[in-house]
């Protein structure tokens, strides 16, 4: 018995396009990252794939990247479930700010830490202001969050993962997780057993769905899974860890 | 307490475009049927509507109509559920052909009577055909349908009303009903406590949200309910009370 799992991380956003800190700001895909959702579905029907349930995020590029990727998939009809604990890390005062700018102001060592330190999260949002998600009705359910780590990324997605994914692997669906960079590297993390130290070095490149079959214990057969186009995905990891540069 | 009921029949799919008998094919919106689904969504937000849930079929016309209208009120991240019994009526062995063809073939008389007769359904669809959905595994916890007539609609619809709906409604949530022609007149039809003769007369226009304000015992407070956009639900029902002349 292996369970099947892929992981999709939404499309370009216009934010992505801008350079500019998002977290839990609930932006829209760019034009091209409607595309690139649209080929993560055809990816999905060329490789065989057919989701039986899907995961996503409470914010609009996670959940239309699912919507356009299952419609190209003709699996736009399966059951969806939602949760904030697959949001994108709280980048906390950094939301809405020029990655470029942020590396000029507070130069490479502080910039690195906030962007790849597995524990230590950047300053707080202030609550109320243009980019806190404090009053949003979605989060009525949620605790209030001002900003994350990976590391708070991880404790918070991990109660979601025991109890409403590995439900569904274990009822033998084949379970699609449309998320984040930084809730996708934390389930990455937990699932092949990646230490603290060697995540900071870990990309999710956009759209391009990630295959993990998983064995009776949800260890992957193959340690990293299989990206559905890995020349594809090769490229984007590149061009990922150049950003703010 | 009153609930908050919406029901939002699909936007104009390519086959209404193209006057083909639907029923359980899935087809796309039409790029009219696209924009009638994102302005339903504004006419949410200048009302002040604001779904906690939705429900749909399992056609791509109704799901991506629900997606486009919520993300449009920016309420995409809400709870979704899907099921069979909202589908629109399955046309039999109708599915697929021309409506003016199948007028000149079989007179007004049989066609009227396929299209409205509350209890009368078209010849059964032949398992294995181009239209049939018999093999189709989103189907697969369904009964096998071959055609059905209105009343066929209600009673499989009503489980659904009954176990899903109605308990959303009680649990004070804004309910947002996603679904077809057939499906919503048979809502609106037990809603209403319309008759098997006048439910003939009954149309609902696409892509304009019909507002039902309920009290305690699910009566409506006002009968038939409040379109959003008034004028044009008008001039939509007569329009479609002309379709196959």
């Amino acid at each position: 018995m292996t369970y099947t799992l892929v992981l999709l991380r939404h499309g370009e956003s216009e934010w992505n396009a801008k350079n500019l800190f998002t977290g839990w700001v609930d932006v829209y895909l760019s034009e091209k990252g409607t595309a690139e959702a649209k080929r993560g579905g055809t990816l999905l029907t060329d490789a065989g794939i057919a989701p039986d349930v899907v995961h996503t995020s409470l914010l609009r590029r996670a959940i239309t990247t699912a919507n356009l990727a299952l419609d190209a998939a003709d699996r736009h009809w399966i059951p969806v479930k939602r949760s904030w604990r697959l949001n994108e890390r709280h980048y906390g005062a950094l939301q809405g700010k020029d990655k470029k700018q942020t590396l000029a102001e507070f130069g490479e060592e502080q910039f690195m830490l906030w962007r790849r330190s597995y524990d230590t999260p950047p300053p707080e949002i202030e609550l109320g202001s243009e980019f806190s998600q404090d009053t949003d009705p979605r989060y009525a359910d949620a605790p209030v969050v001002r900003t994350e780590c990976l590391k708070d990324v991880l404790e918070r997605a991990l109660p979601y993962w025991d109890g409403e994914i590995v439900p569904d692997l274990k009822a033998d669906k084949t379970v699609l997780v449309a998320a984040h960079g930084n809730s996708l590297r934390a389930l990455v993390k937990h699932l092949d057993g990646i230490s603290d130290a060697d995540i900071a070095g870990l990309n999710i490149p956009t759209g391009i769905p990630l295959l993990y079959e998983l064995d009776e214990d949800l260890r992957p057969l193959t340690p990293g899974g299989c990206y559905l186009d890995p020349e594809a995905a090769a490229e984007a990891v590149a061009a990922v860890a150049n950003q703010g540069r």
